[in-house]
């Protein structure tokens, strides 16, 4: 007898948490596609030569490899007859997926030529990292991520649908208030550039540090800045210390900041290159509707700092910042430079949904939403011997597009009901012999605590005006 | 430079393939939730001694195994000491699973006690299979598959349910007509047993010869049966023959085909078992309200060997018969035996999604369903100047859910609406100058050659009307 046992690392869900997965899987589709974007899926894995183009050390030592037994067993018998450990070195053909970038990458270089650019694409299915098991890190999770990809060029306009994606979907999960934080690579850039850090390492150098403000604190940073290492005079740590502290209060505050920013330049291109791109992006996320309390600038924001070049953005839910960013993305200049000479530069975003899951359940803010089946009618039985009806009412309620489970193992009434009752089950639809000589149905709504008789031929729209109105 | 290239035997779509993918998982899906069925999804991967533990040697020479590059060192570096074979001989602890049942069966019996029985779930998943590239065979494919899991018994009148899915999600995918073919593995071992092939072993092989009458024909079946390894005498062979061949033509003809069966046993109990629960799945498959056209019994129908008990499905289409079955399974006595003591007797079926839509597209059967993005509406840039209204518009229309594209890089306008007939976009919705000053929109109807204005304000409602009525 084997012990059953999920692979650790994974987010495995009984169908009560499921349901509600997939109800903001679904949510979260339905906001992309409402955007105009279309659905691609990749396969799990790729050749190991096209995803092992772009990492780093630490990603490449996290990258699940996928090997038949085949293939397995040729390797070992090369092995055991003492083959040099150069020929072994070489990877397996195939590795899991470690994000939906460099899928994407490849996927829009390999079918560029059927492809209209702009492209829009959603892609929503899980990643994999062989990440040691921790609390809350996975290794296998879902990335839901939207990219708007240009060929040669791409007009900073479409940096402004993604907050407008990102306040779409965050209003319709309602898990509460939230805050889209913008901020702009060049802008950095140029602000560090007037200081004088110039350097790209220098910069980078003095980026990571000021990441560390949250957790260190501003003499930390002051010590470490004005320290050996870094160099800097104090009135430059000071004004580095000023700048990443700026988060706007509202749009006109917004294009205050940047009118600030401008002003206080010693005249670096890429801060005014910046600023402008700000300013515009401001204006359209404003045009497109979202609400001035739900966006910022908050210039302290990097991302990651060798891929995006220009928008960058963080979502936090306000009520709960220790969850850190629960939507994050930017502005790329090139997507797939390892694989077409084409230039493809893009914008998008993702959410880590399996995370995002995941603390949002251990936060306790999860329970409205779970407490409901997705099977809205039970059909009991009553009577063994009415059966057939029991049956033809379940059709009747299928066919009106009803998700309606039937109970066909019978037993007590009461038992039934508080299955369904215990299962989230809203409705229960009665055929006992009453029922059955009047021609009627009775509805038990088992939420509201209440119940009506309603004539069979009218059993499905009864039930479809209840489902239409919300419970409160 | 890298060439971007797919991995060999997977079906990667592009994005108008993809839409019409989603839409069959979604009527899928749609179906099985009809029919009161919970959601799972479990790892892509199982632990191997989880995986391994029910397969044969083809399925487990077509296991992927998955191996972080850490894990994957260690083994090359244990080998290159030159550590016995029979370390390395032990697999790797992870493998991508293989189809959705080991990986139901682990979940079932871990999740034993959370679970509610009868247990009543659908999983949609892709699975793994290292098969040699060949034309329509895929290393990773979807599977839908559904199944009620008893504890203890699972009474027979579940095995109804299975037929009345299959006819309510082939109806909604609108591929063309089907029939569902019902048997029974007790009625078939019964009908073996009176024949005197009592034999485990020898009726397998009996079986097995009988399954490739399609191919080889009668005469080789006669040859076969009445040979040397057999030694069946005429006469019995003459009887398998003409019972393989019953399909029942309506039901009424099924009823008279089992009393027909029934009368002619020489008493086996396993054939008269089967026969009753094939009376009783017939009678409650018609109380569910499946037309009587469109099921019927086939007597030539086992399934896999081992692992089916009692009802067994095959799914054809009528027109297709080439395609072979669309949608199997069966009835099985214990899900998990390897997992857990409790015995989790189960019914189910799978539909095989990515090798269905390849043959419906090989076949090209998907023309019409492929012809319509999820872009509904493009708003195209007819002025510069009102890029704000623009964007207004298209929140307007996304907020009144319409999946709306936006035009962010301008162009002429003719260009723009060529862009969208050519990519599926039913309707565009123009805001000029004149539709500015008047408050309206002008919407074009790409599919019925068509346009009107309507005012601002009913923009959404008028859509929505348009978009609810079925294009003929």
């Amino acid at each position: 007898m084997i012990t059953p046992r999920t692979p650790s690392g994974t987010l495995e869900l009984l169908p009560h948490d499921q349901i509600a997965f997939q109800r903001m899987l679904d949510a979260i589709r339905a906001g992309y596609e409402r955007f105009g974007f279309l659905p691609v899926q990749t396969p799990v894995f790729e050749r190991s030569e096209v995803l092992l183009t772009k990492t780093g050390g630490e990603t490449e030592r996290q990258v699940y490899f996928v090997q038949s037994t085949g293939a397995l067993e040729k390797t070992r018998g090369a092995a055991g007859e003492g083959a040099d450990d150069g020929e072994h070195a070489a990877y397996p053909e195939l590795a899991l997926r470690f994000d939906l970038t460099v899928p994407l990458a490849r996927y829009v270089a390999e079918h560029e030529n059927e492809l209209t650019f702009p492209f829009r694409r959603y892609q929503m299915q899980r990643v994999y990292r062989g990440e040691r098991p921790q609390r809350g890190r996975f290794r296998e999770f879902y990335q839901c991520d939207v990219d708007i990809i240009g060929k040669d060029q791409l007009s900073v306009r479409h940096d402004a649908e993604c907050p407008a994606i990102i306040h779409a979907i965050f209003t319709d999960l309602a898990i509460g208030p939230f805050t889209i934080q913008i901020n702009n690579r060049k802008l950095l850039r140029g602000f560090y550039e007037d200081l004088g850090i110039v350097d790209g390492d220098h910069q980078a150098g003095v980026l990571r540090e000021v990441d560390k403000l949250d957790k260190r604190g501003e003499d930390y940073l002051r010590t470490t800045l004005t320290g050996e290492g870094f160099g800097l005079a104090p009135d430059v740590v000071e004004r580095i210390l000023e700048f990443v502290q700026v988060r706007s209060t509202g749009h006109d505050d917004a294009l205050a900041r940047l009118a600030a920013v401008e002003a206080a330049s010693s005249g670096s291109a890429a801060l005014a290159e910046g600023v402008a791109e700000l300013r515009e992006v401001l204006e359209l996320v404003r045009a497109l509707g979202v609400p001035e309390s739900d966006y910022c600038l908050n210039f302290s924001i990097a991302r990651g700092l060798d891929y995006y070049t220009g928008t960058v953005y963080e979502t936090t839910l306000d009520e709960h910042p220790e969850i850190g960013s629960i939507c994050s993305g930017g502005r790329y200049d090139n997507l797939a430079g390892q694989y077409t000479r084409s230039r493809l530069p893009g914008v998008g975003i993702s959410i880590g949904l399996s995370r995002l899951f995941w603390q949002l359940r251990d936060a306790g803010l999860l329970d409205a939403s779970t407490s409901s089946s997705t099977v809205q009618v039970l059909v009991p039985q009553v009577d063994a011997e009415l059966l057939g009806d029991q049956l033809a009412l379940a059709s009747q309620l299928r066919q009106g597009g009803i998700n309606t489970e039937v109970v066909l193992d019978g037993g007590k009434l009461g038992k039934q009901l508080r299955y369904a009752d215990r299962a989230g089950i809203r409705f229960v639809a009665i055929l006992g012999r009453q029922e059955a000589a009047d021609g009627t149905v009775t509805l038990k709504d088992l939420r509201r605590e209440d119940q009506f008789t309603v004539p069979r031929a009218e059993v499905v729209s009864a039930l479809r005006v209840e489902l239409a109105q919300p419970l409160v």
